[in-house]
């Protein structure tokens, strides 16, 4: 008989934006001549750059020729782009990172989903909370449900958990945070740092929202912290970088200094372990995608790219500013695309109140996790004429 | 401490197509001016077809333009290409699938290796020796290492293994066959469904090879057996049938009928399973690589495939003849791209032998498992100029 990983089941039912599209939908079916504005899930709307479109083009061409034709590329990613991410997002930040310890992929919710498979059943977890549900939920179906430290992310820490008391082995940082927008100075990630050193623990640093920092003082990697090379990966992703959400296209850092250990303690460099992954389990990228890709790091993409998250950090700050302005306490927006409301009121409940007062969609707080409770999450990515319209609606209702 | 995942250590460390590069390039850094044809790993040659270059370019273009950009779309594949799937490669056979059921996905070595992750560790497993290494491997990793059936696929069952006797939960089937280029009747594929109803099994049809077949009376799909929409999952790739080894794109069918069971025996649909696995860990295929894919169900597209497995056939047929009029005994190659030939000799010896004499890469049997040992894989996938002077060379040297 065929039997299940019995882990599923133990899974909720309802993820939080299917929850979120059928209140949407039920609304949409009473009110069907409805102006709904979609400030809820994160997903651009900005055009891919140009340099990223020729690129992708001329790529393209090349596959439809006898001469430049690409079967298999690497696994791991093609050279071109894999060296253009060092020089671009490491050694120009300072970072110790080689285009070998670079494994390109179709996407971060992939390789912060996927990555949990290298290491044991019956090691402890320690995420924030409120959480990006994918660390939680890829654990679950691998049967860890038991030995999780939720830290809270609240305002008394500034949305920022500091190391526990407790050991934990595997511990996932999201900075620039999703939900929150909360961002990590250097020195509470000199915390982390230190933290997973003392206790041969593992970071999984999840910097998929690092284009949106303007803060100088702001660490944009977590190999801007010195010895993060010997206990973080980290994972970034071109999604809201350059447009890539229907495109595909990320990377995850493996540094050939960080160990994991058997049960014996002995050590095992943890790139051997991805590289093993990733060559079984994965063919690689789309060579027209990976060219695209490496066009961002152009001196036109570059620019381009910038001028894209301006667009949507200039999104931000209006939310971020009128609800300051009606007397909100908000965290986020500044060096992040998500804004973090307290709402004074359950997360649904207010999630209702704008979504029938003011056909405005957000994302309430709670599907997040418990200290999300009382707050809401509203989404930067958007056309700016309906941030506009969003908030001057808002602002007649609040 | 962060502790691995000590399944990893029990992987065979030499990956066979390693050992082949490995082989290689000793004999090219001896002999600079070599002159080596590959036909070893199946890799593809021919350009994209037409139809999808084409549409590959309109749908790069639309990412480009604010009317037409596309974010997120759905993790199971867009419902333009799940529907021209199910018309064109089932309806159009008679097998019940519907759009719904099939989820596309960047490769079928990512499916048949992520599949797995649905059930029980304990299960036991079949598989054919020799068999396409990401089914055991992806299983090793998962812990699945004692309870395996190897059923031999031998000249004494012309290369296709009945069910054994032995109740196995997990069946992996491949027809055509990689790497026998071995294809299975509809009888013996009958056998199957009724040894898996019988034992509430399941089947794992992986079916990337299935444009190859053109004897009319071999089954394309396994859901043109009666009842295999309860019991079988398939697999199918873009891969092969259409050049998509670097472009990236391929499907699975889960059908809704499919049950699998909790240790009480209560039953649960396996599409409820893996659409919670994929939405979860997995964002969908690159937009203009579905539109591309798609473009392979126009009737022009239809045309250019065809022609493409047509010319790779051709390849097949003079390598299949050559070895039979040098008298060697010869599976696969009418129907399949894989031509699988009993070398007399030890796989590696033989495989050295054509290196180093006729300069002709090929893939030791051996490496597939136990049973493939005395046997070499030759794949069809080259340039039709490159072949013919291959097996010129083979007919001096054997």
């Amino acid at each position: 008989m065929i039997k299940i990983n019995e882990n599923y089941l133990k899974l909720k039912s309802s993820y939080l934006f299917v929850e979120i599209a059928k209140r949407v939908s039920a609304y949409q079916r009473e009110n069907p001549d409805n102006r709904i504005i979609k400030l809820g899930i994160g997903d651009v709307t900005e055009p891919l750059p140009k340099a990223c479109i020729a690129a992708f083009h001329s790529a393209v061409e090349e596959l439809g020729k006898d001469e430049t034709f690409k079967g298999y590329g690497p696994e791991q990613g093609y050279p071109f782009l894999r060296q253009a991410i060092a020089e671009n997002d490491f050694a120009s930040r300072g970072a110790p990172v080689s285009a070998e310890e670079i494994f390109v992929s179709d996407g971060s919710k992939c390789d912060t989903g996927n990555f949990q498979e290298l290491f044991s059943q019956d090691i402890t977890l320690a995420v924030s909370d409120p959480v990006y549900p994918v660390y939680l939920d890829t654990n679950i179906m691998a049967g860890r449900t038991d030995k999780v430290l939720l830290l809270p992310s609240i305002r008394e820490n500034g949305f920022v958990p500091s190391p526990p008391k407790e050991t934990a082995d595997l511990v996932y940082l999201c900075f620039p945070n999703n939900p929150t927008g909360a961002t990590a100075s250097k020195a509470e990630l000199e915390e982390w740092v230190d933290y997973a050193k003392r206790n041969r623990a593992l970071l999984l640093f999840d910097a998929a929202y690092e284009s949106f920092i303007r803060d100088k003082e702001i660490p944009h990697s977590i190999y801007e912290i010195p010895g993060a090379e010997e206990v973080a990966v980290e994972f970034r992703s071109f999604s809201k970088t350059a447009g890539f959400t229907g495109t595909r296209c990320a990377y995850t850092v493996v540094p050939k200094k960080v160990m994991a250990y058997d049960s014996k303690g002995q050590g095992y460099p943890l790139w051997d372990l991805w590289n093993r992954r990733q060559s079984t389990k994965f063919n690689g990228v789309s060579y027209p995608v990976q060219k695209a890709a490496a066009a961002i790091y152009t001196p036109e993409g570059k620019g381009e790219v910038k001028a894209l998250s301006d667009y949507y950090l200039g999104n931000a700050e209006i939310i971020r500013k009128t609800f300051l302005e009606i007397g909100f306490e908000v965290t986020g927006g500044d060096n992040s695309p998500y804004i973090w409301i307290a709402t004074g009121k359950d997360s649904w409940d207010f999630f209702d109140y704008l979504l029938q007062k003011a056909e405005v969609v957000c994302t309430p707080g709670s599907g997040f996790g418990k200290s999300g409770e009382g707050y809401v999450r509203i989404s930067a990515f958007n056309k700016r004429e309906k941030v506009q319209e969003a908030l001057e609606r808002i602002r007649k209702i609040l």
